[in-house]
């Protein structure tokens, strides 16, 4: 059975075709530049590349492109053998506590949650209406980033600001990247044989984000209301003083907005190390000496850490730390710099093991928390999504 | 030998008469709604209370009233016992390490750090200004709510803001209530009889915050570039989402400044319960069943314990946990639902001694942690300040 994981953006399909229940990819895609008359679509299967640059005016031309392109290339013999389509959505609020069957009425709510997240849902409702027209008959799943979070208790989704912004607007936190922390700490679940456990997922990449899973499920994380809470990231801040928001209005003479703007996107690692987002360009600076970047990593590291002892105690004890994503997959020093800190819970890094790619356990046979890389697959588990929904 | 211990607001004045080195108070008073003319002054000695109604125009009034009062009832033949003034000062920046003698430069540099805290050092600087000029030959202090945190690493006290911010703009974590944090940890190693320990001072009154302490130095601290950074406090939200605020400017269509204001006068207990900003309103809401009322402790009570759990990490131990301030030393419900969060780390309540007042271990035999309530003497450490640099 073939199913349609899709990620839209404002300007962008991306896709992965998946073998079900195999959880085979078969092909990998994207199309971007949506709008414009050079935008660009590409895909990726048996080790070969397609790429096309071509006029795409909205994202029901960018849909059919892909369709067609799968049956040229003979990844496809008809449409029809798509049984099925899974669409990421960032913000599922309170409404949904679990994936969902996409009708008209579901398709409304995430357009109307797309006032808590205006930069995501409604690209994600553009990229179902599209698949929705192109294949009326198959079913299409909303999986949210939201819902893995949503088995937290209120004294962890509650901030201190006046009751009724929770009842009125919604403030509470959310927590974001929820299928990666759900595909992970069931890996991790899996690889430990019980799902009686205490785990913290570190979802590391240029967004990054921590949840505390016991027994399966989520009881804490580090994002918010949005997903600028936290550690510092790439280019997001993490939590700061809330009070600065307005003193740095006024003292660069901007909106509040282009303060939440500077906060997103050149923060974190870009804004303390002044070099870049990318975790790379770090770890050679700090190999020249550079001592702002090694700063960025330090910080982070140390905010990471401040987590895993919160969940630690929240939790009640801790079975396994997972690192996945990006930097988190990849970055053999960070690693290090988080275990390093560690010491009182009686983490101790398998240095060798370390420095390896792919699915591991990291840490010694002596210590007492079990320490994981597990690459994500969000891609599979929407796929798994929409094969539990599809009856 | 006897000192002033002064806390200047922009309309009071608060101040304790000290015999030192017993450290014994001599008088307590507070002048209060300066600049009109139904001011009120009140001292305290000797179990008597003296209370007067009159115009006080200035600060300047204020003081001179004092000390007339002080002559007038006894307390003093002349002014010229008093042999020193420390005064409060909120805000140290990075300038101020330790406590200062003032001179014209320091006033000056206090007066220029009131534009990180326009509502505390201006007022301060007034109460100096007052003092020195009707004690002109008297020794004056300046002692900081901030210079107890100086000790941090920059790994604690950064934030993942533009390093700019921070170079230009002063922002990163500065930590309050220094001198209570100081007075309570010092107290604690007298007991511990070592200094070579690990503590966490939980000061919780109407404001609050935590701080780590390894071996007598501050290491962190939950407040930041102002007092509103931690946990929900009594009328404070504590940390949310940074990308809070600009959202609710739009919500509430008000400016950020008001946001600001709600999230430090309508948030913490009072926000979240809708009932009071009082922990004791709180306690006898919830023994009637008011649900939100115990939600406003919960909250908090998982907040501290998440600050608790990094701090273990982040020193790599804990020895003791100090409880101080109005709530920190009367609340027994507050400590238990802290303490009862904190079985993994070994801490144990002994629940008779956990009712009582005043100082005393409330931590079992067994407990792992020492768990103590201290009450704290913030004049008593400006008297102490005083002394150490009058030489």
């Amino acid at each position: 059975m073939k199913i349609m994981a899709v990620n839209a953006g404002s300007s962008s399909i991306k896709f992965q075709l998946l073998d079900m229940p195999s959880e085979k990819q078969i092909t990998t895609g994207i199309v971007e530049r949506i709008g414009s008359d050079n935008a660009s679509f590409t895909i990726k299967f048996d080790g070969q590349k397609y790429q096309k640059t071509t006029s795409i005016l909205n994202h029901g031309v960018g849909v059919s492109i892909i369709l067609e392109a799968l049956i040229e290339h003979g990844v496809l013999s008809s449409i029809n053998e798509i049984e099925g389509v899974g669409h990421r959505v960032v913000q599922g609020g309170e409404v949904f506590k679990s994936s969902v069957v996409i009708n008209d009425q579901v398709l409304q709510q995430i357009i109307d949650l797309g006032d808590m997240a205006p930069l995501h849902n409604p690209a994600n409702a553009t990229g179902i209406k599209a698949f929705r027209e192109i294949l009326p008959n198959v079913i299409q799943v909303a999986v949210f980033d939201t819902t893995f979070h949503q088995t937290m208790k209120e004294d962890a989704f509650l901030y201190g600001t006046p009751y009724e912004w929770y009842t009125k607007y919604g403030i509470r936190k959310y927590g974001f990247h929820g299928t990666s922390h759900q595909f992970v700490s069931e890996r991790a679940n899996e690889l430990l044989g019980s799902n009686d456990t205490k785990l913290i997922v570190c979802h590391i990449g240029n967004g990054a984000s921590l949840s505390a899973v016991k027994n399966g499920q989520c009881v804490d994380t580090s994002m918010g209301f949005t997903p600028l809470e936290g550690f510092p990231m790439g280019t997001r801040s993490g939590s700061i003083d809330p009070a600065i928001t307005s003193y740095m209005e006024k003292k660069l003479n901007v909106s509040s907005d282009r303060i939440t703007d500077i906060l997103n996107k050149e923060s974190g690692y870009l804004g303390i190390s002044g070099i870049s987002n990318d975790s790379r360009d770090l770890e050679n600076a700090i190999l020249e000496g550079n001592e702002r970047a090694r700063l960025a990593l330090d910080v982070q590291a140390k905010q990471i850490v401040d987590y895993i002892g919160s969940y630690y105690v929240y939790m009640g004890g801790l079975d396994a730390i997972c690192f996945t994503a990006g930097i988190g997959e990849n970055s053999a020093i960070l690693r290090k710099m988080i275990a390093d800190r560690l010491g009182v819970l009686g983490v101790e890094l398998d240095e060798r093991m370390n420095q390896l790619r792919g699915e591991n356990l990291i840490s010694t046979a002596n210590s007492k928390v079990k320490v994981y890389v597990i690459p994500t697959d969000e891609e599979v588990m929407i796929a798994r999504e929409v094969m539990s929904l599809q009856k």
